[in-house]
């Protein structure tokens, strides 16, 4: 599954529905047993959630775009198919997200591409299941860490601290997934699928939970005018940075 | 406690029984204040569970037999002996699990032994409280991936894991084993137990409060023909090798 | 903020009140955002909680003395600030946990400076919330086993196993611990703090919910005649040690 959404392959509204129905589709067909996420932009995987959907719209906008986002990331990180990343770009906040749901991350050792949870950077906050995707991922400490500074780390450090698996060239990183790939579905698919929800039941379950909780959470503290006022501002700045 | 049932102390019904009697012993006898677990047959520590108690028996067999290895894992987790695992060969499955259970683990550095919850492979899948004491010895990403692919690590990799805590020659392992054993015994019981068991009660607890639940668990899933016939195959596998 | 409370700034009730006072004030002084706890005492950071505390008093001395040791806990682990740890000394117990609570951790290279959470050793057995701080900072294995030996691990082991974050010649322990400060104050604080409670509040919360029945294990624990002989042996050897 290729992203191309140019720019950045932000996560709009618009994107993540589809993504979703995508997703749908490939989980219902028997003969599709994995698949790979890349980006068709150079440069970038996926800068993450669309700022604009979280920006200056109504309350009931914004209860539908997180809907939306957590939709997606059950579906990513629920998901009976072997998923593998191959981070072909920069992936921030949303986009190191789907990065985290996958079974297996590659990157492209790029010194120029950064991942990472950088919420806090923006003024904003990951929510819990964010975290707990994360802490599955690179342990407590280094979770804790990473997301009160807002990291973006390079593809080596992201490999040092158990943030990708496997780092390549660019080149080879088809190659690479595919290998990957192969090497997973070699497994018996109902062994496989068994133990991957066992892994991750309690942390899915945990949003299941408290959906609607969570999205009242972020509509009340994404509306607050001191979290506009910050995504405004850096708003702006990208929009410096272009020019 | 030297492990001596050839060919491969593969854990058989009689071999747990009198396997949990043996520890029962241990634990009453208050001059016993530690235990070595090693193997007394060459190149193997304990091949895990006996497969052939798992395949073409009774329902009551297959709960008998599953009684019995959650009793073993209870035991050896439980341990209020200090507890060392002297890995003297391969280690698959559920001979790995008697490694997880105990306090230090040391492995021969023999690149042709292996160690591993390898389930996976044969189309099972490992209960809840294996992978648990999987997850608390090297963390829940390692756990994810490895469980997922059945992994064998060789010594050296379960090394870099935190799978097996420390590697020797073969020569060295009676000696090492015996020179931690001495350091862990240095510390007061009282406050070592009371600390181990600080560590390890919220995952003995939880198999504890659904035990029966996952006898049937097991019983239903290992009672499946197509179950059945993934382990006739495994056993055919095995046999051919043999010849 | 400055321990010199000599010789080796342990902590008395005194202490911890006085201690607790000046944190509530930092706490509640809009300009302070972040604090630096270093030792004015050459060679050690604080050798943890008072020993003469803890042995010959009353039942209601105990209690006392344990609420205020959990109060400084909850301040400390649940601030708002930005906390620095500037490890220029020996920090074994009570001493480990004050820096185990900071929200960065650096210590100086001294080959006889040592850190951890040594209870054990003493034959008695750090609380539940000593054990959670140390499992989200380490990770459970090695809390498990450093716990079980009451480990003190020097600087370089300590920076190994992710127990401090940096090591820094002595001369430079200021300078980074402010640039660290600096980089933490970069963050917007609402949603650093935010962050900070998301991966903290699990454990918090268990003390808050547990904080009577804590008093009481420990007074029941401490008052024990057994315990109370450890201790009195322990203090023996450390007048001895001094002359």
């Amino acid at each position: 599954m290729k992203f191309k959404s140019p720019p950045v392959n932000s996560l709009s509204l618009d994107f993540i529905t589809e993504f979703c129905i995508g997703l749908e589709k490939l989980e219902n067909n028997r003969e599709c047993r994995g698949v790979i996420f890349t980006s068709a932009v150079p440069n970038i995987f996926s800068s993450g959630l669309d700022i604009t959907e979280m920006c200056g719209k109504s309350m009931e906008h914004y209860a539908e775009f997180w809907r939306a986002v957590q939709e997606m990331w059950l579906r990513l990180y629920g998901s009976n198919m072997v998923t593998v990343a191959a981070v072909n770009g920069s992936s921030p906040a949303g986009g190191c997200l789907i990065a985290l749901t996958c079974d297996y991350r590659i990157m492209v050792e790029n010194p120029k591409f950064v991942i990472g949870l950088n919420e806090a950077q923006l003024g904003i906050v990951a929510p819990f299941w964010f975290k707990d995707t994360f802490v599955n991922t690179v342990g407590h400490r280094v979770a804790e860490r990473s997301l009160q500074l807002g990291s973006l780390h390079s593809a080596s450090e992201a490999h040092r601290l158990g943030l990708v698996d496997e780092l390549v060239p660019e080149v080879k990183l088809q190659e690479k997934a595919a290998a990957v790939m192969a090497q997973w579905l070699a497994l018996p698919d109902h062994a496989r699928q068994l133990t991957k929800s066992m892994m991750r039941k309690a942390v899915l379950d945990r949003l299941v939970a408290h959906r609607e909780e969570d999205v009242q959470n972020f509509v009340n503290f994404i509306s607050k005018e001191s979290i506009q006022k910050s995504l405004r501002m850096y708003m702006e700045m990208l929009k410096k940075k272009k020019r």
